[in-house]
């Protein structure tokens, strides 16, 4: 055995993360899962009719649960962005019908005898991955939702193009739940060798705009198609490849805190054993209230869901 | 100017397109164009939200048509497949529709002053490659499109899924229309050191059972998902690929046909120069009476929408 | 674990191998084995500084035998090509080193309990990869030479360049001995969907010309350089892509063949469980008895040097 | 016209730089250049007889100058290394003979009407960057050594050692000469969101032998094989693609500075337009005074060897 990795959930999201991965060669062996088998098997075909204009071989198998035995790392991409009507910008309307999916498909994860990592998008992420956590009864360090690292991605975005520079050439985090509670911590956020906190001075840079802009970001594009896809599915491919070549790689992701007793996204070290270490930060004391706020929010909404 | 690629119409195969294209750092610079204007933006952001955990960087211009100017290569796939609607698995009841489109983008693309390579998706591909060459008016041999590329692909995969090998150990063509009138040229399909008519045999293959497998493969995933992406968008990529790099590849693409007066998909030399020459096929007469057929019936449906 | 390569001997053509895998990812794990511990060690760790400027992460780990107890394939690039001063253009020159060689590293390789596939470059690779089934133990269908892949890819680019083609769009295989008694199957080898030999006569082909230059190609590159690496690398490479994926393809290598009860390249199916299944031909009967001298060659050396 | 590179110099470097590219199709047009003509016709050959394994064509062409006018970028890879014996670790024991290599190509690259961006990797670079400047006539911002972002590279390498974490993970610059007179400044450098001048007490680093790692890490390299490839020539490669694709990323790079006369390596954001702009650093009295003797070096030696 190989790389092998699950998707579970065939949707925009799902069947952009194995497009990604078919198409780039990431995985030896691919499980896609799906309710909707009519949906899941087509996606199959079609990633099957590509390959002879591939350069790469991937095994896809649909709708296996006893395939994911023995996955390194499987993708929860399951979930119903259409509830979200996209009016009040809150993952949380999600939440009643993604926390049902997650009950039905975690068992079956677990079941299977499932070893590895759990990587979770669906939202509202941060409450879905303690529910996989907990359902599963995997080590806490071994789900993980992408969380912030999309948002985080947003925020480079947006700090890159005021500066006229590569959104890979900014450092920094967003904070908290992957939702409406988030925020830049800005204490941590540099470009061209600088903290952005002097930079927007000097450069006349709002960064209140610049904040909304990385936490609305994902509505701008849902308004625009409905749904988002790209960002999301490549942050979670990345997250996939640090865990399978166990590249200890720092990055903002949703994990258990035992601070604040949820799920939030916060800088970790990222290997093959899930969350490798804690990456303490120097947030000022106006940060740590808005990261307080936002795991508040999340064990609220954890509380109700989670039975 | 570097890789220069201008897509055209981001519904499931344009965005799709893009981003293959922007995962893997294809092009340099990418132009999106689609007249919902929501869509295309969206994408746009998504993509550019994409980067931060992606290794090569893209730019991307949205709806601009000026910027087409100097690209190497435009994609159009542009289209409303929702106007197929499963039933009758053709896919001329598209032609309508999306030859009003092309009737719009294709004097615009002209009027850019663009110079170089189009290569079109949108269906019925044999008739709206003909109406952007017309309109354009650049070289027969500069206007491509994707054919039975796809149909090829789909074939090897049935035929290797039969034989228990990689699509990509399977050769030979699907010529004609990239409809229904197509079909399998099996006197030019090899697998194992032997020509499919004689493993056909030797193995219990039941040939026309494959051929149609490759002919409504399409419609297999259609049926799955309301629309077909994955296969006909690394097609197209790839030819895309093939065309930048001057790779004067032999690959079956719906060219311009002096005997039949139409295009319809027959392989040919493909490099920057677009179709750079003819690969003579010995075909069995009952093959040569189908491409025909195929000819007839694309020329028939040409002359219907042309004006 | 995922994917986890072991490449033993970092001269020309191993530190190529490992660059191009540590260069595209290839690999989670790299286990990196050589005599010379200053050179393995200067290579491992110019690898782990090109990696802050490479996309994927790598773990490399050098000249420890027990780490191979679970790679999925080792490649084996050790030998001594200086010993072939290029005047006789004999592989065979570097046997008697190369063997004693691969007698001190197989019994390393059986005792550290590996049980995946070894790919064999080292020359003459033939008589090498029995050396190291018999010493290792392993199935025969686990122990793979590169053989005539390079070589059929030496032909394909011969014939490419006299059709003005891609040198991907000619099919067929070189057979033998990967040596002088190997030849080019002409009954084989297509291109423009025809038979070489058809081609030969309406294009002014000289067969044995190109069959020379396929032979000599190695040749041509030693006395430029004074050793090949690339295309060899490239070759060994991609079979162990294909090994890792289990795509099944049907690729010219160094097989164990009954009928001959040696070692020599034969077109098989290649996956996960190494030699999958046989790929029978229809050779001439110059052909046949070309592999049959070519067998008796190998069989020849292969019985002076095994104990 | 799309990507089209140019690499002089077969050696070590050039000939990884140019298998690097090959490899992975990211150029179609590769122009290679040495005098060793037997040499870089071997290379050339061997990419081909690569290529049937490869996925991406890439068109090659030997020893013509000519071919350079419409090159995107040119990478000078050419050099004597073994002129270092390793002794007294001094890449300007290289100056003369390379000094003088530098006079016969650079005309000859001027006069091929050459319009794209150098990138020297030929040692001692920032030199040669200059002399490849002044000889070509090209603006300044055109002409870009490799310098530090090599020795950036050794700094995370080492740095990311001892915290375990992925060199990625840490940002940060080493200035100066590419050379013995070079430094990391440590003032930039940060890790685990924190100055490596911090993290240094609570973790106990001790930052000069970090410095000296990063500093002589090429000596390592050096003694251990007798020549430095695979860290170089990825940072080659990755500026060239920072270029080709526009990136706008802040690289340390070898770049004249009006400040002190000379090309040294400094963080700039570069792009298609070559050096794009400067990063303005705060460095420490220290550094500065550092910077400033490494400056006074290089133009010690400039001025020696300029005519």
């Amino acid at each position: 055995m190989t790389r092998k990795i699950g998707v579970i959930g065939m949707g925009h999201v799902g069947s952009t993360v194995a497009h990604y991965i078919v198409a780039n060669g990431f995985a030896d062996d691919l499980v896609l899962i799906d309710k909707n088998e009519a949906k899941v098997t087509a996606d199959a075909i079609d990633f099957r009719e590509a390959m002879p204009n591939l350069p790469f071989h991937t095994n896809i198998t649909v709708n296996d649960y006893a395939a994911l035995k023995d996955a390194n790392v499987i993708i929860s991409a399951l979930g119903n962005i259409r509830l979200n009507d996209g009016a009040n910008e809150d993952r949380f309307s999600e939440l009643a019908y993604n926390s049902e999916q997650v009950k039905e498909v975690a068992p079956r994860i677990r079941d299977s005898g499932f070893n590895g990592i759990i990587i979770a998008i669906t939202n509202p992420v941060d409450v879905i991955t303690q529910l996989y956590q907990q359902i599963t009864g995997l080590p806490k360090k071994h789900v993980i939702g992408t969380g912030t690292l999309l948002d985080s991605a947003r925020m480079k975005r947006a700090v890159a193009e005021k500066l006229g520079i590569d959104s890979r050439s900014v450092t920094g985090y967003n904070l908290g739940e992957h939702g409406n509670s988030q925020f830049t911590a800005w204490s941590t956020v540099r470009a061209l060798d600088q903290p952005l906190t002097e930079l927007a001075e000097t450069k006349g840079l709002d960064l209140e705009a610049l904040d909304n802009e990385a936490r609305h970001g994902g509505y701008a594009v849902f308004k625009g198609k409905g749904y988002t896809n790209y960002g999301v599915a490549t942050a979670a491919v990345r997250l996939a490849n640090v865990v399978l070549s166990d590249a200890k790689t720092v990055l903002p992701v949703s994990n258990y805190r035992p601070e604040y007793d949820v799920y939030l996204s916060h800088p970790v070290i990222v290997g093959r054993d899930g969350v490798i270490a804690d990456v303490p930060l120097q947030l000022t004391d106006a940060e740590l209230e808005k990261l307080q706020n936002s795991a508040d929010f999340i064990k609220e909404n954890y509380e109700k869901y989670k039975n």
